[in-house]
Formats: C-alpha cells, sequence, structure tokens
C-alpha cells in the first residue's frame, strides 16, 4: 500500500504540515525538524507524489531533451548527464531524436510540443539563426553544441577553438608539421565551424601549412565517413604525418583505415580525436582526445532551463563547460606501459 | 503565421471537414481526393497539431523507453530505433535511465508519471517477476531484454539461448576447443542468464568443456570489465583459444587486453560479441558478433503498445525479433582483404 503524508507524519509525530514542508524543501523547518521528518521518511519508504508537484506550480516536470544522433557516443553519453541532473531536479527527460535535419530541428524549437514540456534543451546542427527569429516564447529554450548564433538564448558549451589549438599545439608540440584535418562539412563555411577554425589558428600562428589539401570534408560525422576520409587523404598522394578529427568516431574510423594500410599510430601518423568517448580508451591503440566536461554541460543546461521557470527571466548567457586533452598512445605511442592512464593536461 | 485545417480547405476548395478526415486518416475518402488535400498540405506547409490529435482520443501521444545505461551503444541504438519507429505513428518518447537499479525500475513500473504516458517499454536487469505482481495495470508495459518472467507482459527479445549458440558453435567450426565465457553476472543464477545458458549447452553438446575455469563473471557490462576478466582468465594459467562476450564492449575490453600482452586476434585467441554495436566493426581488429534486429525490436515494441490502447487487450506475447551471427576479423583473420565485410550468416 501507498504510503501518505499522514503516515509519516504520524510516524514522526509531527504534523501534516510539516511534512509536506519537509517533502517541498521549504526554509521554515529547523534542520533537527527536517532530519526527523527524513528519518520516518526513510523508515517507511514514502516517495512523494512528483508529478503533483509540479502540477501544483503549473509545470509538467518534463524537460526535453532534442539531440542529432543517439548513436554517436558523445550524444548519448551527453543525454545521460541531462538525465542524470534532471533528476537531482525532480525532472524527467523526453528526449528528441532530430537526425540532425532542419526541418525536424525547427519543429522542435517552434514547441510542437510546448504543452507538455516546461523547456527545451537543443543541440542543433542544420537550424540558422533566423529559423529561431519567430519563435514563440512560452517555453525556455536552451542551446547546447558547436554551433554559435547571435541570439537571446543560453547557450551552454565548451571553447571548441581553444580546445581545438589545444589538440593542434599537442601534435605540433610532438614534432609533426603536415596536420590534417578530418570532418569539415561540406556546404558548411568554415567560420561557423569552430573547430577547423581552431586548427587552422593554430598552424598558421606555428607557420604551418592549413591548405585545402589538408582538409577533409565529409557528409556525415560517424565511424564510416573517417575512415573513408583517412582514405581519401592517402590517396590523394599527399602525406600528413598528423590527423585532427571532427570528433572520436571519425578518429577512430581513421585509425581502422590507418591500420589496413599498414600506416602505424602514431609513428607515421598520429591521431586526435575530440568528445574523450569510452571506445576511444580501449582502441587497440588508445585515443588522444579533447574531453569537454560532459557532466557540466548536462548539469549547467538543465540549470539554465530551470532558472527560467517561475517567472524568472535573467538575460542569455552564453556560458563556458571545461574542456581538457586526455593524452594517450595514439599521439604519445606506448612508452607509457600497457594501463597508465594517459597525461591529462 | 500558423497555418490552419480552414486555411488548407480554402487552397483545396473543399470542405474543413474533408481536410480533417485527410489528416486523421479516415478511411472513407477517395484517393484523389486524398491527393488533393495532400497537395495542398504542401503547399502551404501545414502541420497537424499532433497533441490535440491524441488528446481527443484521450492520450498524451508520449511513451516511456526505461533502458539501464546509455552509455551502452546497444542501449542508444535500441533507443533510436523505438524513437523513429514511434514517430511514425505521431508519438513521442520519454527516455528513462534506470541504472540497471531495482528500485529505480519498480519506481518506473509502478507508474509514477501515469498521468503523462500511453504506454511503458522496460528493459530490466535487476527487477524480479514478484515485482511486477502488484502492478497497476493502467498502463500498458512492455518488456525487452535477455532477461524471461512469467508474466501477463508482452516481451519483445531475440532467441538468447539460440544466439548464443550460434556464436559458440561459429568458434568450435573454426577449430576452438577452450571456449570462455566474459561476463557471467556475479550473484545471478545460470538459468537466468540465457547467453551463459546458450554458451554451456553448445560445448556440452559438442563434448567440449564448460567448467567454472572458463567463465568469467563481473560485476558490470562496459568496456573496463571485459578488460578486467580477460587479464583475470589469462593470469589465472587457465589458456582458452577463443572467447565469447556477453555483449560488445566486454569483447572490445577483452580484445585490448589480448593486444596489450601481445596475444593474437584471432590466432592465439578469436573473439565473438553480443550486440553488433557499431564500434565493433571499426575495431583494428573488426569483432565478430551476434547481430540482434535492433530496428525489429523497437518497431515490435512500439507496436505492442499501440495495440493495447484504446481498450484492445490481446493475450500476452512473446515475440521473438531476428539475429544472425556477423562474421568479421576477430575469428576469421584478415583473410578477407581489408573492407571486405565479413560473411553474415
Amino acid at each position: 500500500m501507498r504510503v501518505s503524508l499522514r503516515d509519516v507524519a504520524a510516524h514522526a509525530g509531527v504534523s501534516v504540515k510539516t511534512v509536506s514542508n519537509v517533502v517541498n524543501d521549504y526554509q521554515h523547518v529547523t534542520p533537527a525538524m527536517r532530519a526527523r521528518v527524513q528519518r520516518s521518511i526513510d523508515a517507511l519508504g514514502y516517495r512523494p507524489n512528483l508529478a503533483a508537484r509540479h502540477l501544483r506550480k503549473g509545470r509538467t516536470g518534463i524537460i526535453a531533451l532534442a539531440l542529432p544522433e543517439l548513436g554517436n557516443p558523445y550524444f548519448a553519453e551527453l543525454a545521460a548527464a541531462v538525465i542524470d541532473s534532471a533528476a537531482a531536479h525532480d525532472y524527467t527527460v523526453l528526449l528528441d531524436h532530430t537526425g540532425g535535419r532542419r526541418e525536424q530541428e525547427l519543429l522542435v524549437c517552434r514547441g510542437f510540443r510546448a504543452r507538455v514540456i516546461d523547456g527545451l534543451i537543443l543541440s542543433p546542427i542544420e537550424l540558422e539563426a533566423e529559423d529561431l527569429g519567430d519563435r514563440a516564447e512560452n517555453v525556455p529554450l536552451v542551446l547546447l553544441g558547436e554551433r554559435e548564433y547571435d541570439l537571446p538564448y543560453d547557450h551552454i558549451a565548451i571553447d571548441n577553438v581553444a580546445a581545438a589549438r589545444a589538440a593542434v599545439r599537442h601534435l605540433i608540440g610532438l614534432g609533426r608539421r603536415e596536420v590534417a584535418f578530418i570532418g569539415a562539412r561540406r556546404g558548411r563555411s568554415e567560420p561557423a565551424q569552430l573547430r577547423v577554425r581552431g586548427w587552422r589558428e593554430e598552424l598558421t600562428a606555428a607557420g604551418l601549412p592549413s591548405d585545402a589539401g589538408l582538409v577533409a570534408a565529409t557528409d556525415g560525422w560517424g565511424h564510416a565517413d573517417g575512415e573513408a576520409a583517412m582514405i581519401r587523404l592517402l590517396d590523394s598522394g599527399r602525406r600528413p604525418d598528423a590527423v585532427f578529427a571532427y570528433n572520436d568516431p571519425m578518429a577512430i574510423g581513421a585509425m581502422r583505415a590507418l591500420h589496413a594500410r599498414g600506416v602505424r599510430v602514431p609513428e607515421d601518423i598520429a591521431v586526435a580525436g575530440f568528445d574523450d568517448v569510452v571506445e576511444g580508451r580501449f582502441a587497440a591503440v588508445s585515443l588522444t582526445s579533447v574531453s569537454p566536461d560532459k557532466e557540466a554541460i548536462g548539469r549547467l543546461a538543465v540549470e539554465s532551463v530551470l532558472a527560467r521557470l517561475g517567472g524568472r527571466t535573467p538575460a542569455p548567457r552564453r556560458v563556458r563547460a571545461g574542456h581538457r586533452l586526455a593524452e594517450r598512445e595514439s599521439t604519445l605511442g606506448r612508452a607509457g606501459a600497457f594501463g597508465a592512464p594517459g597525461r591529462d593536461t
């Protein structure tokens, strides 16, 4: 049988109102009283009716999270971070899968399910700034990811240019002089792609080439795209001594191509990726990668949505989550004995 | 401005009722009329108000999907299949992350958000049959995954015993005689784990050993668990000539351990996994794996939920989705030139 507020009150020897105050986390409860009620809650296994709590505030308790592709482990790990962070605020997450298609992203933004959600977290791929201009304002929107928009919405992201520069600087520091980029998006201007920009800036600053022959554009961002791009680069006659890939799946696809061609990683070509997904740590040659603080991104996104509920309208913020470079065998080699986790800078 | 039914009717020169019939997919509309209205819908960019459509039927248009871990690519790929299949029925998916914890699975099952969802798809890990016995029946529940329950709920799964036997048969057919199993769950009786059972049945039928020394139990099911289990097996003095892992991340973790120890795959030890996640295809040595038909599992799960809405209560069904064995380099070697996709049986 379901344990009620009344049962908890009787067990703790306090009023129902006091239990309600504790459950709803009101401030005017002494720590001692809070502890006493909490002991009864634990003893009886009481669970507050979250849906009812949200409804009393005119909310649904649901945040929508719209991601381009769940098959990419970065987004799966990010989704887990958002779900866990939302749960800590008694929120649940409705997951949307846009496929990175503009039409689907538009649909999500225009609030086609506004009645069911309290807020929306979107990681856009194709969406343009003007698509968001005429958006109804009733549901808070928080943007994630590499694209930058000059729009009055919170945007949570790492500093993609600085992160890309750190990865390229690491490769240059190892003595590499021909650093290719895999995963420039076909049909997308370079300034829109911050990682390409960071790659070029760092090479230019070092007086090293960053010409078009070192850039492999792709249509997609999966393992197979990275593999195919690496093969095209090798067949182009150009022989880079390092590769920086837009993301880890593409870097792993590139390593597969190099392995198949008998090119050694990192002796002949060093490889660095972006996202630090689990898979890269367990590649036969473990992958050096830019590691965004996914937990922070998920947490900041949820907090940004919640900060806009209840009529509060803080000024739009651009929030930077942290990143670091996880250095592993694909650039350092196996000098570190097996099991060495790699230096993290 | 939002395009209305009325706008579409005016554009097509038909009544609002006719447009409504087309939008709601009623049968008594001629193909010619349907095409005429559809042309106006396309021309004006009309979007039906899905939420309103569901509400008229007393539904929310939301199915909850509760999975143990999104970080495991199998579940991420499965989630994408469920989301896509739900979208085809104008349904959206609310994603839950149980962490495989019994308490969280219980919470999900007992319908703590019954007011927001029309149905629940759950892939349980820890849940016991008695936990589901006292469940309120108002929201249809469909179970996924390896665990078998004697309960009146639809259950969508592949034949895990047959699939495991096929993988082990493949290894035996290649001349392997000491086939280890990685990923038996600590503290879980063997009959509850169909893949261990299939492994043992096939070895027994072939007159080969399947003693406890060949089974590596683990607490978790990730890459690191597979790596650690493989190291324990190698250090135990037992030297298997093949390994069958509970899932692909564990198989990839095991391959990483073998690579680090200088053990060749498949020459010294052949490795087979389960789930056929994208990552396995791009390992330095591509992974042989049991490939469940994830698209079918996602589709059948959504269809099972929808079949129980609207007062229809078909008898509970155990639905088998298909599987095949994707044979790749980790068992066949590199005999097939690079790029050969491997035989699929």
